[in-house]
């Protein structure tokens, strides 16, 4: 497998998305000589799915790539185009409509076999990255519908936090981050959570789990009933492939 | 009814829970006559349920009200301790848990048939607020839980957004709050979301829905395919009674 998880689109300064990991977006493309991608823009919700094929089309235009990057709602027959995909791309937005309509449209078992059987390139960003997880349940996204889905494509065996942040509005009582994922940590007391700051991502090459940073924020991994851990690109977290849910 | 749902539990400088809304307290509780209240602590992680129970009792103490907190989690048979309950108050801490664990406790027909047919007085803040609402669809909590619950207690109309704050992280990619709640329009457009910020609350005595702020800040309403509107706590907010979702 290879696949690309990233926090989130843009950071400060990035005219494309994904420009932060440019990259190891060649690289992966290169590697694995896709052409013709899927872009799975189910989560967009305030922007057309079309206008978002547009945009990634744009970043892969802009890094040179001789790539076909198609939107998967275009599609006649979904599972199909999956099947016949060289790449899947999904997009940021928000992760529970894209969740359900994976589910909804059968696609769990077709992006899976693709990815981990087939060995077909993924990225994800934002919420394409919370879907990789076992489980939705470390998104930051508000449940928009009513049919909620929470069990997602677990194409690693670990819950991501992305957009993860320290920061919070001054004053503000609402609940931190790290608040929130203590609580994720207190119901689920064997499943370790890793927060990816904007601008960084984590890369699974055939069963090799890295992680990239483009600012030089590290990864902080949060464990029940244990201080969190930063970990920097220069470290190893494989060990976080050892991990089941 | 007699219904307050506070954005949240405290603001800069207070010392108790529900400190903010201190008069609104005094006044429910000597016009119902309250004396035994039972705290549903369900939504409180990261301490101890006997803890958040004490803290609230602190509160009628200070507010030199005669009246005694018990924790539904120490109730025997929780149904009838909600039929017997004079009061309900309900914390904040994860709405999910909270939600979840009403519906498997069969509390939901008992609390609906005590605040709504009985009259029996209901304070709320945060998740508390939340599971007001026909659903916790505009909560702000991750949700830790796996079987996720999402139709909720109906006590009011429509849906809130508390701890509603325009404030972002500074940098941060991540979604405004206004953005999560337009995406929330977009997927369902006959909801409006009322945004309480943290230190407001809204009442419902007998029919009747007023708001009111602690710091003067105004409810913000959102409805699709329309601009926000401000309220001030001196303007009608009647209309949101004639929602129905």
């Amino acid at each position: 497998m290879d696949i690309l998880l990233l926090s989130n689109g843009k950071i400060a300064g990035n005219q494309h998305v994904m420009e932060f990991a440019s990259d190891a977006v060649v690289e992966q493309i290169k590697r694995t000589g896709a052409k013709n991608l899927v872009l799975i823009p189910y989560a967009v919700i305030r922007s057309s799915h079309d206008d978002r094929v547009a945009l990634v089309q744009e970043t892969f235009d802009a890094l040179g790539l001789d790539c076909k990057v198609t939107g998967l709602h275009r599609a006649e027959d979904p599972v199909k185009a999956i099947q016949e995909a060289e790449g899947i791309l999904v997009s940021g937005g928000n992760t529970w409509v894209l969740n359900k309509t994976l589910h909804d449209l059968g696609l769990v078992g077709p992006i899976r076999k693709a990815v981990l059987d087939q060995g077909i390139p993924y990225i994800g960003w934002s919420a394409g990255t919370n879907i990789a997880c076992p489980t939705i349940r470390t998104t930051n996204d508000m449940p928009i519908i009513t049919g909620a889905v929470l069990s997602s494509l677990n194409l690693v065996p670990f819950q991501i936090n992305p957009h993860y942040l320290e920061a919070n509005v001054e004053g503000h009582m609402g609940e931190t981050r790290d608040e929130r994922i203590q609580e994720f940590l207190e119901v689920n007391q064997y499943e370790p959570v890793v927060g990816i700051p904007e601008g960084t991502w984590l890369h699974l090459l055939n069963g090799e789990l890295s992680y990239h940073t483009a600012n030089g924020k590290p990864l902080k991994l949060f464990s029940h009933g244990e201080d969190p851990v930063y970990y920097t690109a220069e470290q190893s977290v494989q060990f976080l492939m050892a991990h089941s849910c």
